[in-house]
Formats: C-alpha cells, sequence, structure tokens
C-alpha cells in the first residue's frame, strides 16, 4: 500500500502524461466536422447526474478540446431487478475520443468515480483528482484488472491548476465533505469561466482544520463566474448542517460513558469520520480493530497517504480481541446501510466468521439510511438489541451530520460567487426545482438558470446560453456480463417471475404434427409444495385439452401452441385457479 | 349508505347478540380440560402486532372466557416476495372456538381490523367498536362477500362497559388518534384491572373537540391498575406530537395563498384530515372533489354517520370539476403513500381517466412516508414538479402530524395509570425495548416489564406474571388464493427469478431411454432479447454433451436429467457465460 509514495505532487500540471494519445488526436480531425473557432460557443452535456441521484458525469467542450468532470455509476432503481449497477452511456465520449484532454475528479464516492473502471476499459486519458480520489481509483481499477498503462494519475490539491488542451485550464478549489480529497472545480473556458461545486458543505471546524476555500470563491466571483453548477442534494433542508466535530463531540461523550466493547458501523469512505473514532479511541484506552473489506481497504490507502493519525499500537486484528479486555476494544465496521453480506449484518445475524454480539455491547450506526434502506437497516437494529447490545443510532443521537450543504450554505456560495448562468445539478427534478427557486431568490435572473436533462447540449457564449439538441444519454444497465440501454420487457418479465413465479409446458408433436403425449408440466416460486403436484396435473390437462380441441386446428398445432391466444388460455385457467399470474414458458418438441 | 340507522346505541351492552353460538360453546366443554377455577391465571396471548408493526391481534382467556382485542393485518415484508397479505394465525382461537365471547376494536385501520374478513370467514362471533369501525368492519366484510348472520355488530363509544362472558367486562375510553373512533379498553377479569391503550396520542386541541379521556385513565390508575399493555411506535421520538389542528392551520394559509387548483393526497382512513380540508375548502370558496375508490367509500361512510360539518354543495363530482374555475377546486385524494393504482399516482402519471395536471395546480402531500415508500413517493413528486405542478410536502411544510403518542405522553399516560405489570405492544424490537426503558425509568419495576413474542402466553394473577409456553403465531401468508405459514423456498425461489429470470429445457427420451433430439430451450427475464437467440442454442448443445456423456450412462438418462448434478453443470455454465443464476426448469419426455 505504498505505491503513492512512488508519485510526488506537482504545483502546476499540464497534460504531460499520455500526451502521445492527445497528439495522435490532434493529428486525426475526425470525421465529423468540428468548429475551431475561438468564438464558438462552450458545450456543456451532462450524462448523467441531472433528474437524478448517482452516475455523475459531465463533458465540457469547446473546439477540439473536451474535458470530462467524474465518471460516476449509480445503483439500481426497484424498477430494474437484478440489475448490478447504471452507469452512463459514454457513446457521445467515444465517438469523440480524439478531443478528450482529461478526466477530472471532485471526489472519491462511488457516484463520482464507480463508472471508471467501465470508461477506462474502452478509453484511456489522463485523470486528475485529490491525492485519496486518485489512489482510491488506482486500486478500484487494479481490482477489477483494468490496464493501466496509457491512463496516467494526477493528484492534485488546492489551488492546483491543470492545463488540459488549448480550451480548459482547471483550478482545484478545497471544499468539505464526507470524504477527505474533495474539490469544487473552477474551470476557464475561451467562452468564460464556470464553477462546479462538486458536493460540497461548509464546515467551519473540519477534523483536518481545513475549511472549504470560501476566500478564492470570493475572489473569482468578484473577478465575474459566467457559469455556476452546483449540487442540490439537501436544497430541501433549511438552516446549516453541523459540523462533523459534533460527531466527534458525541463519539467522545459515548466512548467516555461506555463499557464493554464499542461498535461503530459508518460508511468506509469516510476518511474524517475514522479520524474521529481512531482519536476518541485513543482517548478512551482503547484499541481498533477493522471489520469488512473495504473498510480495511480504505483504511490502508488513507494511512499510507498520512490521512489517518493515531499511535502505532492503536490498530489490532480481529485475531487479536481475545487478547483485550471488552473495555479496551472498538470495531469498526462496514454495514451502516444494513448491505445483506456487509461485516455489521452478518455480524447481527449471527453468521460473522470472528465477531459475535455479546451482551453489553454497544453499537453505534454512525450514518443516516439512505432512502429506501429504512427497513433492513432497522431490521439489524432490531437483531442487535434482541442479542443484547445497546444501540445508538442516528434517531436518537448526534452520530451523524450529512456531506451534504443546507439551503444557508448553497446561499452562501451563490451569494461569493454571483454567476450570471446557473445550472442546478446532482439531484432530482423536484431538488433542481427547489435549487432554481432558491438562484431565482438571490437574484440569478430566471431565464439565465437551466434545469436541464442528462444528454441536453449547453451551448454556452459570454452573453447568451441556451439547450441547443441532445446526445444519448439513457441509462446503461450492468445486469451479469451483458449491458443494455434497453431492459423494460426483460424487467417486467422479472418482476412478474419474482411475484407470481413461472411454468414450463412441454409439448411434444408427433410427425404428423399432432400432439404426441400428455404436455409435461413444471414450476419454480409458483405455488406452495403441497399444492404443487396436483396444479402440475390440473395444467398439463387444461394444456391438453386446448390443444386437443377443434379451435387448435384451425392453424398448426405447433404455430398454435405457441401462439398468444394459448398462452392466454392458460394465463386465465392459473389466474381462476390460484389468483397468481405466473411467467409462461412453452417449448415445443416435434418428432420427426 | 343509511345502513347504520337501523342499529341504535346501547349504554351497556352484553352478549345478548350471537348468545345461541355463546350458549351452544358452554354445553360442550371441549376435550381439553380448562381450569374455572376464580382463581386461576388470565392468560394473555399476543398472536401479532409484538415485534414486528402490523396485524395487531390478542387473545384474554379467563377460565372457560376468551375475548380478543383487534384483528388487523399486515403488508409482506420484501423477503415474501408476490405475498398480497399477512394475517394472524387463528388456529389458537379456533381450536378454543367454545370460549369466543366476543371482538373488541380499538379503531378502524387496516393494522387492527384487516384481517376480520379471513377470521369471520371460519367464525362467527359478536364485533364491539366505536361507530365509525362497525360500519368499517360492515363495508369491508360486504366488499369482500363474507356471510354476515350470526356476526353481531355493536357499536360503542366512552364509557360503554360490554359484559363478555363470566369472566370479562370491558370498558371503551376515548382517545385521539388519526382515526375517527378510537378507543383505548380497561379490561375488568377477575385477576384485575388491564389497560390497553389501543393507538393513541394526546390532543388538546382535536377538531371534533374531544380529547384523550385523560380523567378516566387517573381514576382507574387510582383504582388500581394490574397490567398496562401500551403502544409503541413513536417512543423513539422525544417531546410530544403535534396537534392535527396544527395541520388544520397549514391547510388555512395554503388554502388563502393559493390560486389555481388545490390536491390535496392523505389516508383515506383519516376523518379529521378530510373534515379539516373541507372546512379550509368552504372557507376560501372552494368546492371538494373526491377522487379514489377508498376515499369515497370513507366519506361516505363518515359522512352517514354525521362525521363530516359541511354545507351541501361543497361537494361536486369528477364530472363537474369543468363548471368551476380553478380556483374554486380542491381534488382530495388517495396516494399519499404513492400506491402503484391510487389515484395521485395515476394523475402524477398522467394516466388518470379524468383528472390531468394542469401548470398552476398545487399538490398537497398531507402524509409522512411509511418507511420503504420513500422513493415512490419521491418519483411521484418529480413527477408532478416536472409537469409544472407545485408540491408541498412535509419535509417543507406542516401538512402532517403523527397519530401516535411521542415519549412525553407515554410518559403522561404510564404515569395516570401506574401499572403493577406492564407490556410494551404495537412495535418492532427495538420499539419495545426502548418502551421497556421508558417505563423503568418511570418506575416500574424491570421484573414486571415483559418484551413478548408473538404466540407468547403470559398468565397472570394479582400478586405475579410469568411467561409460560406458547400456541402457534407464525405470520399466515395470503398468495393468491393460497395461504402458508412456510414459504422460504418459495420464496427464495422467486427472489431468483425476480433478479435473474428462468430458463426452461425441454428433454426428449426415445423408448429406450436415450436422448431422441436436441433438448429444447426457452427462457424468460433472463437475458437481453439480441443475445437470447444465440443463449437458448448455446445452453440447448450444453445440456445435450452433458446428456450424451458417459457420465450421464453411470445411471438412466431421465434419472440424470432430473439430478442436482445436471442442474448444477447448467448453472455454472450459464454463470460463466452471463454472470446470472436464472431459475432451472427440467422437463422430461419419454416416448413410448
Amino acid at each position: 500500500m505504498k505505491k503513492n509514495e512512488q508519485k510526488k505532487e506537482e504545483k502546476v500540471l499540464t497534460e504531460k502524461k499520455s500526451t502521445k494519445k492527445k497528439d495522435s488526436s490532434r493529428k486525426e480531425p475526425k470525421k465529423k466536422k468540428v468548429s475551431k473557432s475561438k468564438t464558438g460557443p462552450l458545450r456543456i452535456i451532462p450524462l448523467g447526474g441531472l433528474c437524478e441521484i448517482g452516475k455523475n458525469m459531465t463533458c465540457f467542450e469547446y473546439g477540439n478540446d473536451m474535458i470530462i468532470v467524474d465518471v460516476g455509476m449509480a445503483f439500481p432503481e426497484e424498477n430494474m431487478p437484478g440489475v448490478d449497477a447504471v452507469i452512463p452511456d459514454f457513446s457521445y465520449v467515444i465517438e469523440n475520443k480524439s478531443k478528450l484532454r482529461g478526466i477530472f475528479l471532485t471526489h472519491g464516492h462511488e457516484d463520482h468515480i464507480g463508472s471508471l473502471p467501465y470508461f477506462l476499459s474502452e478509453l484511456k486519458c489522463p485523470i486528475y483528482g485529490g491525492k485519496l480520489t486518485v489512489e482510491l481509483v488506482r486500486h478500484k481499477l487494479a481490482d477489477k484488472g483494468v490496464t493501466m498503462s496509457g491512463i496516467g494519475f494526477n493528484a492534485c490539491k488546492n489551488g492546483d491548476l491543470v492545463k488540459a488542451g488549448t480550451g480548459f485550464w482547471v483550478e482545484f478549489i478545497r471544499v468539505n465533505h464526507s470524504i477527505a480529497d474533495s474539490y469544487a472545480l473552477a474551470i476557464r473556458t475561451p467562452a468564460g469561466l464556470i464553477i462546479h461545486s462538486g458536493d460540497f458543505k461548509v464546515d467551519y471546524t473540519p477534523i483536518n482544520g481545513k475549511t472549504i476555500n470560501l476566500q478564492r470563491f470570493g475572489e473569482l466571483g468578484k473577478e465575474g463566474v459566467l457559469l455556476f453548477m452546483c449540487e442540490s442534494t439537501n436544497v430541501e433542508i433549511p438552516g446549516v448542517s453541523p459540523s462533523e466535530m459534533h460527531v466527534g463531540e458525541s463519539f467522545q461523550r459515548i466512548f467516555q460513558e461506555t463499557r464493554g466493547r464499542i461498535i461503530v458501523a459508518t460508511f468506509s469512505s469516510h476518511v474524517h469520520r475514522m479520524q474521529q473514532i481512531f482519536t476518541a479511541a485513543e482517548k478512551y484506552g482503547r484499541h481498533v480493530c477493522l471489520s469488512g473489506r473495504s473498510m480495511v481497504n480504505t483504511f490502508n490507502v488513507a494511512n499510507s497517504l498520512g490521512y489517518i493519525s493515531m499511535k502505532p499500537d492503536t490498530l489490532i486484528d480481529t485475531s487479536e480481541l481475545d487478547n483485550y479486555d471488552p473495555d479496551e476494544i472498538v470495531i469498526l465496521t462496514t454495514g451502516s446501510q444494513a448491505e445483506p453480506m456487509s461485516a455489521l449484518s452478518r455480524i447481527a445475524f449471527a453468521s460473522h466468521r470472528s465477531i459475535e454480539i455479546q451482551a453489553g455491547d454497544t453499537v453505534i450506526i454512525s450514518a443516516h439510511p439512505i432512502p429506501g434502506n429504512e427497513k433492513p437497516i432497522y431490521r439489524v437494529i432490531n437483531e442487535l438489541f434482541r442479542r443484547g447490545a445497546h444501540v445508538i443510532y442516528e434517531s436518537l443521537a448526534d452520530v451523524h451530520v450529512s456531506g451534504h450543504a443546507y439551503r444557508n450554505e448553497l446561499k452562501l456560495l451563490h451569494s461569493l460567487i454571483k454567476p450570471k448562468f446557473f445550472i442546478p445539478v446532482h439531484g432530482e427534478y423536484r431538488m433542481l426545482y427547489k435549487h432554481k427557486e432558491l438562484a431565482k431568490s438571490l437574484g440569478t435572473s430566471e431565464k439565465n438558470i437551466f434545469i436541464m436533462n442528462n444528454g441536453d447540449v449547453l451551448e454556452v457564449r459570454p452573453d447568451k446560453a441556451r439547450i441547443n439538441g441532445n446526445v444519448p444519454a439513457a441509462a446503461v444497465l450492468i445486469d451479469g456480463s451483458s449491458t443494455s440501454d434497453i431492459g423494460n420487457k426483460i424487467f417486467s418479465d422479472r418482476r412478474m417471475l419474482g411475484e407470481d413465479g413461472c411454468i414450463a409446458i412441454a409439448i411434444t408433436l408427433d410427425r404428423k404434427g399432432d400432439l404426441y403425449c400428455p404436455p409435461q408440466v413444471n414450476s419454480l416460486g409458483f405455488i406452495f409444495e403441497d399444492e404443487k403436484e396436483e396444479m402440475h396435473r390440473a395444467c398439463g390437462s387444461k394444456a391438453m385439452s386446448l390443444l386437443s380441441s377443434d379451435r387448435s386446428k384451425q392453424t398448426d398445432l405447433e404455430t398454435f401452441a405457441y401462439s398468444r391466444q394459448f398462452r392466454e388460455a392458460i394465463k386465465s385457467f392459473l389466474v381462476e385457479k390460484t389468483k397468481k399470474r405466473p411467467g409462461i414458458l412453452i417449448t415445443v418438441t416435434r418428432l420427426v
């Protein structure tokens, strides 16, 4: 985990890495005629993250140059059963790959970097981001077996300025967020200055002492910002978000009062939260044991970068737990969202290899339930209580704060930046709408605010901006080893199967095309075991009578067996008998 | 809808209704020997509602008498795919039906009355509850086609005392809740006085002016309460719940400020909320149109009982909407939980028969998302905004208050009642645990507090109580027309099918038992359309090669085709090719 030491930070990074790729791209000016005029518009094309939470990705295009901000993934919605992940459609970038000068990452969360393994499998280009972000990406790519040659990893820090092609200069501006090394980006283009907030909050007392660089936002605002793109996650919450320090105070209080083991579950990427747990543990004489693969991985990356401050003997291994008194132990674990295979879920349901709940344990869930996860989380909490643990969770204690700006923090950034044009980003439609209203209330002209859809092309000139056309930007679904952007049929089938199961009917026809023997029936997930055999028999008889009836002879039997008419008749029969509507799978074998 | 007028209230109700049933039961003292001693224990047996939210049902048994409090249903969990409803196991009651003297209903919510159609299809007995509750039950039974003869519907009100058998006197005590006619029950037994809170809150300014009868709780507490059973829904929320009046003030403010149509979505059972909307509508010159079947039904019941106060011309029909200006219209609709077929969902997604969102509409979601429903609700809200409506929802406005007591209200009731024994009910484990801690902090002895599981039998005597044995109380799942309490296999199958689809393989063997022709393959929900045919062919080839191999000859081919070994080989092949694990349905046809 010391790979990073091979790499030194640079004050000003130019695209000297991967220049081969860029140069070659410059040599072949592609089929499509592109404007080279310095006075042409800047084109901003969000490929993800608008009218949704997740898969943030935005292209900025000027003349022959394109840069991308973030390449995130999304978790599948309930209406995409079986899907593993959702990624943006890269086809527009691939078609214009000769223009691509680099990817700029605001921070290392999955919804901002999660699609990189897919993207970089198709296309190589330099990557720029905070130290932690870049290291997390490197590990992610190694994990997924993506070839790294031709990529170019560039760690940037507050104030770093990166030249990308002739069109773009990108400056990293420090912000606060729920992962270390988070940045907003100031993007200088021939059309004007753009600021992209990334994900941020305003924390006046952050754990590492590094507050969001408000002065720089003010300075740029004074200079004149053409367009501001700002995240909208917490636009519905009034006031200001509490400081991460607030959580630390709660930890200190709980650690001071608690006897017995302490188990803390939190997001594995939350390095500051991790630090606060180490700090509280050391103060109250406890050792920390890490549980869960992603927790161990992030710790190793963060620690190797010097982002964790702790005594050498604070960290202990799971195998050493028995050597310490319960009062001397903190277990830091994944599973704060009750992910089924996570360490905390396995601990709660007694299927963890080495950690078992003991009466007197205190479990702290240091996270907020992501919408949709409430029920699984409460199931884990109920189970922990039942096994004798005391559980502290957000409803009852200040053990989590959000990493996203509330309304007043958003107002602060708007007021420092005072942009001519504004695009609310990173949110579902209602959040973008509320953010538009917020910007209006601060004086931005309504006609200068754009609620965009993924794929919309916004053309921006120094004096005007308008949406002009769009590019493909439907969600691409990763389903096992397949990908697709048209899954409606397969998902409606899966929903039906998931509710009512399926039934298979095998029909055998003789060489004349007549029914050779009674149809064979089998089913799965359709009916309770004790009624199954009887139902198979009844369904077989029904199929036989349908196939033997005069009606079926109007056409040949094979055609009829595959027909909608036959299928509907079987379905009606099953609905009447069981009130269920299973999927029906028909196979016909023709004897020769 | 004037059926109720046939029935008059009675001051003291005895079991004169359905006495035939009761008398006959007394004549046959059943196989089981039951204690008739006056000094025997009271047995309290919760059949639902403990360590869960939903299907509240509790049996109280003394000597030869049994009464039941509530017969609710629950909504299926995510791990019960395809299940329509979850009901308690009635088998203990059916075994002891000769003892049953009546069902007492605390209020008319589904989790307290929803299983009555199932229960009363098997067993008739008198029902006692508030006027609205009893009418809702009557409509529900009519709707489900349950025979009503032999049931006996008895409308009760605050102070009514019902004698049930020789063992029980039950008194109705008014409480506040999110449905009209909600009651706590004081149950006098030879062992002592029991109080069951039902669902309640303390509202000092309720809509109908009738505050929870705190004096009576105090009086009974002074007299001496042996055991208190109290709901635990909001035990995690500090302080006191706001009054329903608070919502009315918000409505008044919004109605005053709003131009254009107002659409309000709320729970159809919330008669007080309905009243507040009528009141605000009349004050600001609007007519009310009802949308959604359950909204119309509840309105009709409540209105026929005189529970809605309004001018005769306030109510208008959907067909009349065009006759009024937008400023004169309120549409009161179901769908506050974004139920897929509800009126609001259909309005949002433009599939409603007669109501379409117009730019300038204001939609008020007057409800709190039930855990697990957040995402669908936000999808509806996003869609409404997108169609030009302004949406007011709980995160941003005071348009809903809870119907359940917060911590301080719970403390109030405990302090008035001061019971010897306490059972926290109506909640998941962590809530029961928190409620136990609350009771302890108020002075109830820890050994006198019982966190019970469904089916546990608590024996209560004047001086002691203990859990002694249990009765069957697993959840009974309604799956189409089948019911079962052992669904693990079918649900794991459905989960698999819902994620990865299924594949059917039809194998034909000749009369010697050799493979007659290549296996036929079909699939559903397994793989995207463009890869389907190729995959069917590959899978057919794989099956053929497995069936043709020497290995298969070690046993007969039909046995092998159905074997775990064959299935696993097919599964490995599919996982390798697609990274998906579909259900596999095999049929074998043997030619003769």
